[in-house]
């Protein structure tokens, strides 16, 4: 199955202790299918400006991210410029400059609008809700967010929980959205909002995957060097939304190991600029970390006698 | 095996959001004797003031806790007075009176100096540094240790790090120590200077160990509510070393067990106050909690075809 996402595409200079990219390509409709397309095919919906160099997607094109959706328009293409400090813990934002973005309106191309697998990446939910009466019948709908739509669309973001199956999120915005401190309190409050599993990220932290039955978590990959976290959280989300939609199973073990195949495409992607680590890897890297990941949580519960 | 404890007893008063309490029982070596004894008889080294309740520790005594190595001064007992805010992510120390405590000089009872397992609290490396000379044998030696001495004795500290087996510190303290803001970095430099195993406690975080072959990591269990933090590492170092004493096996696969039986009584002891859950929790709800830890994390590797 293919999978379908919607969301920003852009152009990023970043700025870390190791090092400096200016105009690299970034988004998280970019790296989401940068991610997900090493499971499966990807069919992009976004839009840039006259200025972006579309050639450097190309490489997304080769390796089976489907472009008819992306809209090009005059203007400006969505630019963010940002720092990390020495923890790389937290973005500081210097400039984001919207362009084109501030005026995308999604338009699902026809041979789209069957996606079984549909993720709406992080734009204004009443976006997202326009993408959901453009699909026709997909098996699983998920959704990302901000701390930006929590507080200006909230209720709209409320209504869009009713129509989604997933949602990811990090835990500031878990804890945003819910007033709830407790992270098992908050997952509990949007699961009886719509969602049947919520995927709260918590950075280098690890993320927990919570349904109405069941909690499972997935530590982050304990790198030894972290080059530049931009995109983490976007590639967590395209490994997993691609396993799911490569293996068009959505009992609760393949949802673990969805998790599990996103933390790894994260733990990827923070080892170089933009996208680079992502196009690098093979699928053989991809099952080794996965195997990488079983052996940092395994243990035995059998006690001894 | 018993295993021996060196570390302070202490009168606590605790406010938290969800309440409070004044001169309940506390300190570094009651809290891991609490904890340890549910796995194996514990041997306490420590010092109280004569205004201590020796009563209350009498519960302790009663499961199989060795008190023979607690000194009764003339003075104060060691208090501490800390508040936790809504968040419960860090104590704030309102108040620390040392009484007693700041002339303690362990004196390691004949009938202690052949224990196997031995627990070096968080005190003066240099007093932890006189603890081992007066053990005979030991098989596994760890220690704890906090900012404070990492400041004010790194020399002494490092002098220790040569005659553990096992350091166990939270993460800050890591890179405090090694000046490595990297976890896995910070571990190997730990490493490099004399234990084998490092483990490094995140609290709500989870914990992470270090062997030089290995990683292993181990989540906070996902509480609904914690009630009070205090006490958490104390519990998860009495679990861990309990686990290790009673089973006397030192294997991989031994001291991951470990790892989780620790987190497993570093979350039971915040679910109340002092060690009032400690107390009443069984083996039965030890190893129910471990089960549940590995429900939380498990998944299959195996890939689909």
């Amino acid at each position: 199955m293919s999978v379908l996402v919607v969301g920003s595409v852009a152009l990023d200079s970043v700025e870390t202790p190791f090092g400096k990219a200016d105009d690299v390509i970034g988004g998280s409709a970019t790296y989401f299918s940068a991610s997900a397309s090493h499971q499966t095919p990807v069919q992009l919906v976004g839009i840039v400006g006259a200025d972006y160099p579309t050639e450097k997607l190309q490489p997304l094109a080769d390796r089976g991210v489907d472009l008819a959706g992306l809209e090009h328009a005059d203007g400006e293409s969505f630019r963010w410029r940002g720092r990390y400090r020495h923890d790389l813990n937290s973005a500081e934002t210097l400039e984001t400059r919207l362009g084109v973005f501030s005026h995308f309106r999604p338009k699902i191309p026809t041979q789209f609008r069957s996606a079984k697998y549909v993720f709406l990446g992080n734009i204004d939910p009443r976006l997202q809700l326009e993408v959901l009466k453009q699909v026709e019948k997909p098996k699983l709908v998920a959704c990302d967010t901000m701390n930006f739509w929590i507080e200006s669309r909230r209720e709209d973001l409320l209504t869009l929980l009713k129509h989604v199956d997933l949602i990811t999120l990090n835990d500031g915005e878990a804890r945003q959205l819910t007033e709830q401190s407790n992270l098992v309190q908050a997952a509990r409050w949007i699961l009886d909002r719509g969602p049947h599993t919520v995927v709260i990220k918590k950075g280098e932290h690890g993320a927990f995957m919570f349904t109405r039955t069941s909690v499972f978590f997935a530590p982050a990959y304990p790198l030894e060097s972290v080059f530049d976290p931009t995109g983490a959280g976007d590639s967590f989300a395209g490994g997993f939304m691609g396993y799911l939609a490569r293996t068009d199973d959505l009992s609760e073990a393949s949802l673990r190991r969805a998790v599990i195949h996103g933390s790894a495409m994260g733990s990827f992607v923070v080892e170089g600029f933009s996208i680079t680590r992502l196009m690098e890897v093979t699928r053989a890297d991809i099952d080794a970390r996965v195997a990488d990941f079983h052996k940092l949580v395994s243990f035995d519960a059998k006690l001894p006698v």
